[in-house]
C-alpha cells in the first residue's frame, strides 16, 4: 500500500524525457513522515531526483531512457559516511590488538611517515571508495594528508565527498614543516573551491591537544571563510581528556568554547569522554557530532553518550574511522554495532532504534556535512544519490520491516546498485568507474614495501 | 613461506585417488603451531581429509578428480554455530527494539504459540541453513522445538549439526502437557541416534529458570545416557539470576552444582551475569560455554565476562543465538563483535585478539559440540569441513595478516565455498544440495500469515 503522497516536481523547466529511472523495489525515502512505497519508481535527470512515486509505467518519451532494474529490491539514499581516513586502507589489518599507544607510536605513525606520499594515498584511497561503492556509501568526510591525491582519487571514483587537509602542530606527512601546516591547508580550499559539484575541501585539526589554540582558530577561521566545515576528533580517550584537563584547566568542551571554537562550523568526531554539561554546551552551541562506534570498541577507546546526545538535540552522523581501526568503510555494519552497543551500554533494548540508525547514517550525516539540502533523502529536487539492496537473499528473508532488515540484517555486500549524482557507479555488483583489478593489484603491490 | 611440516596420513588404506582436491589458497588449520601454507592443498577421501601440504601438482591418478578452486582464497575449518535456534528466521525483524519482556511475552512467545508447526519449523530450518552455508557455517548447535522438522531440513542441507529438543515446563510448541516434555525429548534421542555421521540428537533445557530442578536432573540423566551435551541458557538476565537467588538462596551456577547438572556434560549459553567465585566453578567442573556477543547486545542484557572466562581456562564456543535478537547467523560477523565488545568492556585493546576469536568460532566450537576429534580444524583424519574466503575483494586488501582479515574484514558474503563431510554445499556462491528460491518464496508466504 502506497500510503505516501505523491511527490512531483511542481514545475519541469522542460519536458526533456529523465537520464535515468530506477524501477520497481520497495522505496524508503527517508524524509520526514514518508512511509515504504512498494513497487516505487524514481526518476532522475540532470543529476537531480524528478518524480518519486509508484509510477512505474515508462512514459512514450522513455522507453528509451537508461533502467535501473530495482525489483526485489530496497530503494535508499546513499549512505553518508561522516568520518573516515580513506587512505588507511593501506592500513587495514597491519597492526591489530595492540595497547594504543604501541600500535599508534610504534606502528601506525610510523608508517605513515614512511609510506604516505601522493602515489600511496592515491592508491588507497582509490581502493577505499571501491569498498564505499561496493558497500552503499556514496558521500563521506575524510581528513587526512596529501589530500590532493585524494580529490584525484574521489573525482575519478565519481562518489561525493568533503575531503579535509590535515592540520597538526608537528611534523606530517607532506607537511615538514608544522608552522607550514595552515598554508598548505588555504592553499587545498583554494585549489579545489568550487572546482567540482561533488568535491568539497576543508580541514581536519587532528584534535584539540595536537593542535595549539592558535592553530584551531585561524583553521576555524579559514574553514568560515571558505563556508565549509572545521572537523577535528574531541575526546576520543580518558588520557586525552587529562591532559588537556591538566594544561587548561578544562574539559575539552569548555576548554574549546572558552577559545571560541565550539560552534555549529565545528564537526567533532568520537565525543565519548563528555561529562552532561559537555553534551549540554555541545547542543547549545549547535557543535555536529559523528559517532564512530567500532573504531572505539576495537581500540577501546570508550562508548560515546550517543543516546544522551540524541536527547539533547544534537545533531549526529555516523563514520567508520580509518581502516586501521576498524577494519573496514561498511556503514551497514557501523549501523549494527551502533545500535546494539547503545543498548548494552544503556541497559535498554529501545535505545538507538533502527530508524533513528538508519536516520544517522542519511540525513544525519548529510547535515553534518553541511549537505541537508542536497543529500541524505530520496525528495524531488535533491541530488540522485541512492544505493538499491537486492532483497532476494537467504539473510534478508523474510521482511517485515524495511528498517529493521536494512540496520540488523543486511550489510554492504547486498548493494547492488549505486547511483552518486544521476549516474550508476555500480550496477549489478559491477563497477563501472573504476577498475577493481588495477587498484587492488597496486595497493597489493604497496603493502609489500610497508610490511 | 611453508613453515609447516607436512602432513600427510601414515598409511593410507588404499591407493584410491580424492574425491576432492582443494587446490591452492593460503590454508588457515586453526591446529596449534601450524603456520599458514600459502598456494596449499588439501586433499579428501569419504569424508575425511587425507592431506593437507603445499603439493598442488596433480598426480596421475588425481586429473579426474573433482577440483575445488581456492586460488587467490583462504581456506578455513567450517565455522562452528556453537548456540542458534534456526528456525527462528521465521521472525527475523518480525519485533525489534523493544524491551525484553514486552518482546519476549507480547510477540515472541505468541508467534510461536501461533505459527510453529512441523511445515513453518521445516522451512524457517531450511532459510537458516542456506543463510549458514553462505556465510560459512559448516556446523551448529540448535535448541528448538518440532526438532524432526529440522533434523530432516539438515539432512537436506547437508550440514552438519547438534538438534537438542527444547525442554521447558510449561506448554510448549509441540508439547502441550509440559509434563511430556522429557518423554518427547526420549524419543527424539531414540529416533534419530546413530541414524546419521553429521546430525546428533540432543536435548535443550530452556533456562534453570523455566526448568524445574527434576526436570534439569532428568534431561542431564538423559544426556548422559545417550552421550551428548546438555544445553541451557544461563545467567542471560539479571533479573532472572535475582529470581533464581530469590527461589534457590543460590546463584545460578552455585544452584545447578548443589542439585549435581553443573558438569562436563554442560553446554552454557550467554553465561553473562557471573560472579568470580561462578566462573572459576564453571571451570573447575569443566562446563562449556558459548558465548553470544550480539543478541546479549541487542536485548541489552549484558556484556559476559568471556576475558576472565578464557583466563579461567573455560572451554567456549561462539553462537549467534535466533533471528529474532541478532538478526542473523552471520559468524564473521559475530567475531568481529565479540572482539570489539571484549575490548571496550575491558578498557583494553589486547583483549579477545583475532586469533582467540578465530579459535573460539572453529576448535572452542567444536569442543562444546564434544566433536573436537572430527572438526574444528584442518588436520589429516578429521571431516572434511572446510570454507574458502574468496580474498579478491576491496574490502579484504591488503593481506597483512590472515587472522586480522577474517576476523575484521571479512563477512559470510566472502565465502565462495563451502564443504561439509567432503561434500560440496556451496560452489562459487551457487548452493548445491538446496533451493535458495524455493525457501525463500515458502518462508515469504509464512512470513505474511505471522504478520
Amino acid at each position: 500500500m502506497n500510503t505516501m503522497p505523491r511527490q512531483n516536481a511542481a514545475a519541469p523547466s522542460d519536458d526533456r524525457p529523465p537520464d535515468l529511472i530506477v524501477q520497481g523495489g520497495i522505496v524508503v525515502t527517508i524524509a520526514e513522515g514518508h512511509a515504504p512505497i512498494p513497487g516505487g519508481c524514481i526518476r532522475i535527470r540532470d543529476g537531480r531526483i524528478l518524480s518519486v512515486d509508484a509510477d512505474t509505467a515508462l512514459g512514450p518519451m522513455e522507453t528509451h531512457c537508461d533502467i535501473l532494474d530495482a525489483r526485489g529490491g530496497l530503494v535508499l539514499p546513499g549512505l553518508v559516511n561522516a568520518h573516515c581516513h580513506t587512505a588507511m586502507t593501506l592500513f587495514r589489518g597491519f597492526a591489530d590488538d595492540l595497547p594504543l599507544r604501541e600500535w599508534l607510536y610504534e606502528h601506525i605513525f610510523p608508517a605513515e611517515a614512511r609510506f604516505l606520499n601522493p602515489e600511496s594515498v592515491y592508491w588507497g584511497s582509490l581502493l577505499g571508495c571501491l569498498e564505499m561503492i561496493a558497500s552503499g556509501t556514496t558521500c563521506f568526510m575524510d581528513g587526512y594528508f596529501f589530500q590532493d591525491a585524494t580529490v584525484e582519487a574521489v573525482e575519478r571514483a565519481g562518489l561525493r565527498a568533503l575531503l579535509a587537509q590535515g592540520v597538526i602542530d608537528f611534523p606530517a606527512p607532506g607537511v615538514d614543516r608544522p608552522e607550514e601546516n595552515l598554508d598548505v591547508g588555504r592553499a587545498f580550499l583554494e585549489r579545489w573551491s568550487g572546482v567540482s559539484d561533488r568535491i568539497t575541501p576543508g580541514l581536519f585539526c587532528h584534535s584539540p591537544l595536537t593542535c595549539s589554540k592558535q592553530t584551531l582558530q585561524n583553521a576555524m577561521a579559514l574553514s568560515l571563510e571558505f563556508g565549509v566545515p572545521l572537523q577535528t576528533h574531541l575526546s576520543e580517550t580518558s588520557q586525552e581528556v587529562d591532559e588537556i584537563r591538566e594544561r587548561t584547566g578544562k574539559h575539552p568542551v569548555f576548554y574549546l568554547d572558552a577559545i571560541r571554537v565550539l560552534s555549529e562550523n565545528l564537526v567533532a568526531a568520537h565525543a565519548i569522554h563528555l561529562n552532561r554539561e559537555e553534551v549540554a554546551l555541545l547542543a547549545e552551541r549547535g557543535v555536529r557530532v559523528v559517532h564512530v562506534p567500532e573504531s572505539n570498541m576495537k581500540l577501546a577507546s570508550g562508548k560515546a553518550p550517543v543516546q544522551d546526545m540524541l536527547d539533547a538535540g544534537l545533531c549526529i552522523g555516523l563514520g567508520t574511522d580509518g581502516c586501521a581501526s576498524n577494519n573496514d568503510l561498511d556503514l551497514f555494519r557501523e549501523m549494527d554495532v551502533a545500535a546494539k552497543l547503545a543498548k548494552v551500554t544503556t541497559d535498554s533494548p529501545v535505545s538507538l532504534n533502527a530508524p533513528t540508525v538508519l536516520n544517522m547514517a542519511t540525513r544525519g550525516g548529510a547535515a553534518v556535512l553541511g549537505m541537508e539540502k542536497e543529500i541524505g533523502t530520496l525528495e524531488v529536487g535533491k541530488r540522485a544519490d541512492l544505493i538499491v539492496l537486492d532483497l532476494n537473499r537467504p539473510h534478508l528473508q523474510p521482511l517485515y520491516n524495511p528498517c529493521s532488515t536494512v540496520v540488523y540484517s543486511a550489510r554492504g555486500a547486498d548493494v547492488r546498485h549505486s547511483v552518486v549524482d544521476g549516474r550508476v557507479l555500480m550496477r549489478d555488483r559491477r563497477f563501472q568507474t573504476l577498475d577493481a583489478e588495477e587498484i587492488m593489484k597496486r595497493v597489493s603491490e604497496i603493502s609489500r614495501t610497508v610490511q
